[in-house]
């Protein structure tokens, strides 16, 4: 069985070589595995609550699709969209918000963080927090669960949203699954080998830091800010330490391990920081020149890009449409054509009700089954020595603990056929349909025994 | 100009006559008017937050939209449609998410009342609340912001959810309204004159009481319903006091005044009470035989029901698409496509920036306007006894106080147009736009003295 893979991309700022070596390399690579059914999309909905500058929401989707293709994902063996062109996410996104306990959300991270800054600075914990901050986790559980990801891919951070999502699948399925689990309830898988490139200063590449390198602006741009690593101040000549230079950490990055051991070696017998510097650049510039074309190309196409993205919706909404269908049908918001199709099936005294058939086994001993009205097993019965004794418990299961009820049966939970069934409905009674379970549970007991 | 009026029906239960006689009647009356465009939605997506039952809610719509149907709201003169059929309303919702502070949605009355509950119970207060509960006066924003309503009609304990939307929707036009205003901001109309038809008990006619009669399910049904009518013990041939029998007041709630006051008098001349229940049947069901006939044939062919709704659905998404890419664009979710355009633009140097325009009055003086990019008045100068004036303030205004930037205006907030502009983008840094308008605003500060 194939797994399917889902990565959110968040559509804010311009990637660096940081992001680039750390996260989009290796999802790339990932997806180029056999057996994998990657998604990926550019989750452009959550950009929304944290930028409310338009110009940069569009510049960053654009940059970042770019960014992605040019570093080498398929669009045609991936499927790659935006969000915000899957017209099934927000609507999924209300029928989950429906199920998804508020308590649930008050334990989030993200907004807990929010709520204790805001205390300790003495404001309203709510203070500058927007509803998209506290309810985006039921819109990561509909990104997820709308294309039921058996994989999520994520930083540790975001592990809590990946369980909310598994919280919120599970409700619906316990909900209304009838026999059928609509939700594959996903896994959060954590990157624990990604390796964090270090900045100009050795910290942490990070936009915060003012420290990174650019990913694919240009050659001189790659070049300046590779001078501005810093560096001790041996001389050339002196032996350098590798293990302490962030300058060996990048090259190691992206070098094979050859030249890495070569360039450890030079370092070691002195090599000039000027001079590593420029073997830094060549080893970049090498191997970002080719994707760097291929990234100003498409920024500069920017309608073929659009095109690429709605082909990736389309792919994806393949699998949403039917879905969205079947999942709206569950929760009741059906076409009033299905209640048509009813009456007439009822009309014509041909609605299926579950039923029990009896059998004689292989070692000759007589047993009886319920069938659900779809033909699924429900109950097997324990065996009997005699085709009457059989008999005699089931005309007692269909007469004796529920007289007046007929099973139409679930995987546990059971529907129960009565005169609303007839009208083409089903109970509208919780409680009913429940003391009727109940019964039911009774008379089964000695089977079950 | 004609208001536009939007009102939307709970879909849960089946409607009994106090309903029909306090809001459905009134409502479709008020459809008829002349001057308002009427907007009439099921609310299903909101049916859910209290139900999960999908028999009941699919059951519940089908017979809703007849009883209003048969009630005599004319579909092809109103807009009739199932929220759950246009897509927009949860994608909107979401925008609005990304907008609606939490704080707000804290003080909502129904999430309060559910809190205190709880509290008093010793319960968490969040206990049994779902999302939905929480978050439903932003999916109420947005049903009634996608269709920019004028007018809302509600009771008493949904005011605050209209202020609430006008609240959102004045925020969204705030954050992203460049020199429009996005939404129009609704009010809430309260229904002071609604009455309330008393139960077979003289309690108002509710549900919850069980003392309901029913509206169209068949004239014994109503017969049977009338019969168990309270009244006083009084015997024909006695005089009735018709001020303190509710049987009174049901009749008079269907009757012409003429025949409430000769109703009266029979009462207060001795009329007895089974007569008085007869004649009570005889109205209501004169009154109720049509429109039930057209109910029951209305449940008899859903498929034509169905085709109604869908296309009340077709006629308010020619509304709702079109102005969700107008909404999507202001936020930032737009084409790629976009972008190739205004890079072409650019580079073909025909970005329109706004402008100084001098012109002379018709009193002889020299005056210029400040007119935007898309030819917009966005300042008229004073007037100048001669060009030269004008001309020299005009150009102080270009040169002196802002002398690096051009202005392409809005209303009232100002985008500058610089490099990133001529670029295809806009500014992307909020503070650099703010301190660029501080310094406009004071370039034409001698303009407006």
């Amino acid at each position: 069985m194939t797994t399917r893979i889902l990565t959110g991309i968040t559509t804010t700022g311009t990637p660096h070589l940081g992001n680039f070596a750390g996260a989009i390399g290796p999802a790339i690579r990932a997806s180029q595995q056999p057996g994998v059914d990657s998604f990926y999309f550019l989750a452009d909905y959550h950009a929304l609550i944290k930028c409310d500058d338009p110009q940069r929401i569009q510049r960053s989707r654009l940059e970042i699709a770019a960014t992605w293709l040019a570093g080498g994902l398929d669009a045609d063996k991936v499927t790659f969209y935006r969000q915000s062109d899957i017209p099934e996410i927000p609507e999924l996104t209300w029928l989950l918000t429906c199920v998804a306990a508020k308590g649930l959300l008050n334990r989030a991270h993200a907004y807990k963080a929010s709520v204790d800054k805001n205390v300790e600075n003495g404001e309203d914990p709510d203070a500058g927090v927007s509803m998209g901050l506290f309810s985006y986790p039921v819109l990561m559980a509909a990104d997820i669960l709308m294309f039921n990801a058996h994989k999520v891919p994520v930083g540790r951070d975001q592990i809590q949203h990946v369980e909310m999502a598994r919280d919120i699948g599970q409700r619906f399925n316990h909900l209304f699954g009838k026999g059928q689990e609509y939700f594959t309830l996903p896994e959060a898988v954590i990157e624990e080998s990604v390796a964090t490139l270090p900045g100009l200063d050795g910290r942490k590449m990070s936009k915060s830091y003012d420290n990174t390198i650019p990913l694919f602006s240009n050659a001189k741009d790659l070049k300046d800010a590779i001078s501005r690593i810093v560096t001790d101040s041996r001389a050339p000549g002196e032996a350098k330490d590798p293990d302490n230079a962030h300058l060996f950490t990048l090259y190691q990055a992206f070098a094979t391990q050859n030249d890495a051991q070569a360039f450890r070696d030079d370092l070691l017998q002195g090599l000039g920081w000027g001079e590593a510097k420029q073997r830094l650049f060549q080893l970049l510039d090498g191997q970002l020149a080719a994707p760097r074309e291929r990234y100003q190309q498409l920024l500069a196409r920017p309608a073929d890009l659009e095109d690429i993205l709605l082909a990736g919706a389309a792919k994806a909404r393949k699998v949403a449409t039917p879905f969205l269908e079947q999942l709206r049908e569950a929760v009741g918001l059906r076409s009033f054509r299905s209640i048509a199709q009813a009456s007439a099936e009822s009309s014509k005294k041909t609605v299926k009700a579950a039923r029990f058939v009896s059998f004689r086994d292989d070692d000759g001993s007589f047993r009886f089954r319920l069938l659900a009205a779809d033909g699924e097993q429900l109950l097997l019965s324990r065996s009997f020595a005699d085709g009457k004794g059989a008999g005699a418990v089931s005309k007692q299961l269909q007469q004796g603990g529920a007289p007046d009820i007929r099973v139409e049966g679930l995987s546990f939970g059971l529907w129960l056929e009565d005169d609303e069934v007839a009208k083409g409905g089903l109970f509208t009674d919780a409680a009913d349909r429940d003391a009727a379970i109940e019964r039911l549970r009774k008379a089964l007991e000695p089977v079950q025994a």
